[in-house]
């Protein structure tokens, strides 16, 4: 991939826009934050304040992520949960508009993956699976330098696979979905049960870390189904590295050394030694870092 | 893809070895058969009878399906189980050796899969899934005409995803793996158990066809079952075609109109219109036609 000008890659959040402007050798020359407004209209006024100064001396199309459902044939927001003012803001043909650039629009997941795949966890990698574990389940896949987009731009919605025959209802998924029984959220509905607090998996893993026998037990369950997810689609698309981001990764330390095993338990035996997975390196960056990568991947 | 002269495609299976040559407009020119010997010595023999006519106008690489697990890195089979006599054979050494040509050497899904892309199912379609379901469970997907081998040849491997927290035991399968609750082993299990006798998928579906209670009660769930690890592949991929083929597609007619429906209502909303399953078209030549396609495709 040779580049001549600065990217500039744009993360649109629930609670804030974040911009950044990378040179052509990979170094972000600056970063930007503001708080995502609930106007999409004072949205792009404040993206057009955050990104302006860098327009001169970049290239022509600029990617940005932003959470889905979204109609990627249209470039509209479709009805994220955590940005309802922007329903059905055709946010393309604003930005084009306001902003006098090509927009590239993806959802974050998949935008993050591309950010982990060419500058982050998986950059020695030519083939990657990054996993977003948070209040919901997401997943981007990068193969061979292609981000796997799908026919109907769902690929990569394993949120919505199906690892088990029951479990709790969920609005939108399957019953035994993977989302609604391994998610940030399924996990703190799992804790309110138990302890009637709002504590999450952070509480979870404190209490892991004390040694107590409930919360053990708990938290070996909860192993168990993000490694199911996790064999699933190692099952189905074996790419080289598995990169795992989302804010439950915040817990890695004791995550990881209790699902890396798990994972390799339900996997072919000729697999296990294979199994590479790894935490995200880009932080809260890898939805800007990839954004800016956008333009430059082609879609499978 | 274009080609100038003839392809040699090969399909290595339990019971017989299938020979085909294809013009460059697609059409088969001429198509054999030989029971698979014992002895895999004795089957390259074989081969060069089937082939050694066809050599002087063919393209410089042979494509040659054989049944998983394989090593392909190497080229040497591994332990399938209907080829005992095989395991550990060299075969693309011991193909350029005696036969005088490359040899790119596929698991039979995979193959399967690039016929029905190229020349059959999938003909008109950007990507597509193609599943079998026979003995086994499988799955080769075709992406914008690349083939989706994965990192350690594993891609496809669908047959072990986890679809289920519970189900029957198989040697080397997880437990509630898909193939373990929904191929056609696992069907004829329940039959046996039923009605004590060995009639499998076909006499499950004869008993639904002549309504019978117990019959359409084990049919129902098996469509749920087939159903969820459909879902799944579609939540990975999001394929635009998902192909059917394997034995148990001989009952197409009893299984398609009840499968499409569970499938729908497994996929988010947006999707369900979208979802678009066919039965193969290829049927016994699926092997050979792809095999003879492989050279010409790129891997991912």
């Amino acid at each position: 991939m040779t580049m001549e000008k600065n990217r500039i890659g744009i993360d649109i959040g629930g609670t804030s826009i974040k911009a950044g402007v990378i040179a052509p050798n990979g170094h972000m020359l600056a970063h930007r934050e503001t708080a995502t407004p609930l106007n999409p209209h004072q949205g792009m006024d404040q993206i057009k304040g955050l990104i302006g100064e860098w327009l001169s001396n970049s290239e022509t199309t600029i990617g940005v992520a932003a959470p889905g459902p979204m109609d990627l044939a249209h470039g509209t927001f479709l009805d994220p949960p955590n940005l309802k003012g922007w329903h059905g803001y055709c946010f393309v043909d604003q930005f084009e508009k306001k902003i006098g650039k090509a927009c590239l629009f993806e959802n974050d997941a998949n935008a993050a993956a591309v950010g982990e795949y060419f500058a982050g966890a998986g950059k020695d990698a030519q083939s990657m699976a990054y996993i977003t574990i948070s209040t919901g389940i997401g997943a981007g896949i990068v193969l061979n330098g292609q981000l796997l987009t799908g026919a109907q731009f769902s690929a990569g919605e394993v949120g919505n696979m199906i690892i088990s025959g029951e479990g709790p209802t969920q609005e939108g998924l399957n019953t035994g979905s993977w989302e609604s029984l391994a998610s940030g959220t399924a996990i703190k509905k799992r804790i309110q049960e138990l302890y009637h607090s709002d504590g999450g998996a952070q509480e979870l893993l404190m209490r892991v870390n004390k040694g107590e026998i409930e919360a053990i037990e708990l938290f070996q369950e909860w192993i168990g189904y993000l490694a199911a997810g996790i064999a699933n689609l190692i099952h189905v698309v074996n790419p080289a590295v598995i990169v795992l981001g989302g804010g439950v990764m915040q817990g890695k330390d004791v995550i990881l050394p209790a699902l890396v095993p798990a994972v390799k338990e339900r996997v072919y035996a000729s697999l296990a030694d294979s199994i590479d997975i790894r935490p995200a390196l880009l932080s809260t960056k890898a939805g800007v870092v990839g954004a800016s990568y956008l333009p430059h991947v082609k879609r499978l």
